[in-house]
């Protein structure tokens, strides 16, 4: 806890030396100094990677660091309610909220090409079924339940809305608590991962649907399926060029040694590439660099690190007995390859952290201030929680409940489907504020519960092993 | 060359494939998708990336990456004059914008880790004169010679403003050449970066008493002063306080084994803090990052990179015989240490080529379709060379030639003079162009002089050894 100390007194000393520095600033000088506009910028980032980081610390009690990052962020959202403003600017600053945006992209991709595709075959039918239940059972439940019997004075539509905001699982979260406790590869992640992938093509469906409703009243079965082809040609497209195209575009980047980022280059781009194409066919873009991901994980980048190094150990390893030689040649490999994880990793360090301390940051404590909004709000959480629960008992033989709570968070896209909602003036401000309230519930509630689950199933495979 | 092949054919078939996505693409279903401002941005960052990065493949014919980008920016820039437009929302991206800047800080930063401190104090006394001198004569041959000459109709304060404009050196390209070419700890590297930081602040402080006459009419001595103060106190203060701190600082850093990023939000964070708190006080924010590196090069971090290797190797080189038992060490240190130079460089991957490629991008070729102006801007380009070769003659027993071209770019501050002068009503939009002209010759010329002059260098030391 030493540490903590270190980086409580470097933050104090950061924002206390603040005002005096203001004391050396004058007006004309500051014109002067150029790119005004950005500067201010630079500093919110600075502040949201260090608070964010020292929020991660809760990693030393056993949460997982985007926990710790969620919470810290709605600390610094609504400092405003003690009267502190100095950090009112971060949530309006267009910037930050691209990288955020980008941050969630770059998570997305990571987890592409960390997950295994041959692996998520073999659970895809499962993951398919525990999307369908957890896409059906909390929009019917929304619609079907809620709406009549919480929102009698509304129309259908806002019924259907409250519905699908319901259907789509925020990937990252779980995503983030699995790579955190380092189980990104169990059966139950695989699920969790294919099935969230699944339920946020089978959400952008339904919510295309229920928004065309609203806008000109009907919709024709030609624009559902059409809708649902390019989602599902989209991401079995790219993954099955992926898996054909992947051994030649290894061959080729293979052969460059320059080691000027040539392969982050190609990379990142692909993914921000994808990322595009997925928005431009009416996909969210984070469905597309997890395609990009899935696709790179099969290719294998040879980076050459340290070659020199790397030859002079083969030669000594020549020389040696069976033993130390293994080791040897083990180590010459690990200064020559490289995957293109380990490149992408300090962009990960500086976008991710923004990602997750904005969705915090945005949540405004004040709605909850009202019991009848605090009551819809509680309703709708426990239903959310419900529907996705009992989409777990379609895993098998597996820990359905790991599996169930896994697909719990509903984060960002719900945001997207309550904020369209309120646009086409079928959700009330009441309605938005009670959504919110479920997104961040599900949200907060969902890291602690898996981290329990995941350590209660490790030690179970302990006692047993 | 077989890369360069593979990556059109990769380009070609990104580019082509759009509109084939865009027939996929239905405007219902791309508002559902999400956070449709972005997207577009995601698009141009791959773009952008990928061209820069087959530009830099002039390295494979000696020429350094960055006169690559910048060739590129101008040609991606002016795609519009072909008829081209599909490019042209890159220019007015306000995050692509910003991403460059952050791009420029970050780069700063890199070469403040990169600079020895030590060595720089040795040559501070030569970098102060060519810093005075490359500073002096720009501004006296601007203002006393190009503006009576060639710009007779204009006030005084224009001249001055000419004068202003000649002065700041851009350290970005320069740098990047040295370090492109693996010179940046060369004496001529060392001093034109300690000049070009102390002619940066001359240049500021010229640059604010200029605006301050055209403004207010005229400036006392006071504030003359005080703009040179407080930019003297922060510099050598950052210095002073980085060379006692940082020992407590790698102590404390060195305790954390997370590898969860801590030393890269730390050192990037100090980054943007420092490049912050120049801008508060009146100077370019990248002085702050510069200053930044300059102090954390002092830091000596430890990141456990695979500590348990790290271990078996030693117990190895222990069994062994003097000779191969050095190497195995120097390999275990290899793997238990990694400085946060290797932490930044892939973030510098993603940002720097965005800077450099969007200064080419904003060059305006058809601001050079009048005679009057390119001549002006011919004869200014002339009188800012000469102004900074003339400077290298200040540099003692070095080459002199590499120290005044090294001197020679003016970037990024040039053109934020420029605009302030525009902006104040001062500047006339032909004298403008002009001087974006200068700005570009200076830094397509710098780097392939540059670079002849190293080679040159180089041959010479061989042919004496």
């Amino acid at each position: 806890m030493k540490i903590l100390k270190y980086l409580v007194v470097f933050l104090f000393v950061s924002l206390v030396s603040l005002p005096v520095f203001n004391l050396f600033a004058s007006g004309d000088a500051g014109e002067v100094g150029g790119h005004t506009a950005f500067a201010s910028t630079f500093l919110w980032i600075a502040v949201i990677l260090i608070f964010a980081k020292v929020a991660s610390l809760v990693e030393k009690v056993g949460q997982p660091a985007v926990l710790g990052e969620l919470v810290m962020g709605v600390v610094l959202g609504n400092l405003g309610l003690l009267g502190i403003h100095f950090l009112d600017p971060i949530g309006t600053d267009s910037i930050i909220a691209f990288l955020a945006e980008l941050g969630v992209v770059v998570l997305l991709f990571q987890i592409g090409l960390e997950s295994n595709i041959t692996e998520m075959r073999k659970v895809g039918a499962k993951a398919f079924i525990v999307a369908v239940i957890g896409v059906v059972v909390p929009f019917l439940l929304g619609t079907y339940l809620i709406g009549p019997w919480l929102l009698p004075d509304f129309a259908f539509i806002t019924h259907l809305f409250v519905g699908a905001t319901l259907t789509a699982t925020s990937v990252g979260i779980t995503a983030r608590v699995f790579k955190d406790l380092g189980t990104l590869n169990s059966k139950e992640s695989q699920i969790v991962l294919g099935a969230a992938v699944i339920d946020d093509v089978l959400g952008l469906i339904i919510l295309a649907v229920v928004s065309a409703i609203a806008t000109v009243g009907a919709v024709g079965f030609g624009l559902i399926g059409w809708i649902t082809a390019k989602a599902v040609l989209f991401l079995v497209g790219a993954i099955v060029i992926g898996q054909f195209g992947a051994p030649y575009v290894g061959k080729a980047l293979s052969k460059i040694h320059t080691g000027h980022g040539m392969k982050f280059t190609f990379a990142i781009s692909f993914g921000l590439l994808l990322a595009y194409l997925a928005h431009l066919i009416g996909l969210a873009p984070i469905i597309g660099a997890f395609a990009a991901g899935l696709v790179l994980d099969a290719v294998h980048f040879k980076t050459f690190r340290n070659p020199k190094i790397a030859t002079e150990i083969d030669e000594i390893a020549e020389k040696l007995p069976e033993e130390p030689k293994g080791l040897l040649q083990k180590i010459s490999h690990e200064f020559s390859h490289k995957h293109v994880e380990d490149l992408i990793e300090p962009l990960s360090f500086f976008l991710v952290p923004i990602f997750f301390l904005m969705t915090g940051f945005n949540v405004k404590l004040e709605s909850l201030f009202s019991g009848e909004v605090l009551l819809l709000a509680l309703i709708i959480t426990v239903v959310a929680i419900i529907g996705k629960v009992v989409a777990g008992l379609g895993a098998g033989k597996v820990n359905k409940l790991l599996v169930g709570f896994g697909m719990v968070p509903r984060g960002e896209v719900g945001l997207i489907f309550v904020m369209i909602g309120r646009s086409l003036g079928v959700v009330s401000d009441q309605l938005f504020s009670a959504i919110v309230v479920m997104v961040i519930l599900t949200t907060l509630c969902t890291p602690p519960i898996l981290t329990y689950l995941i350590k209660k199933e490790k030690n179970k495979s302990l006692a047993q092993a």
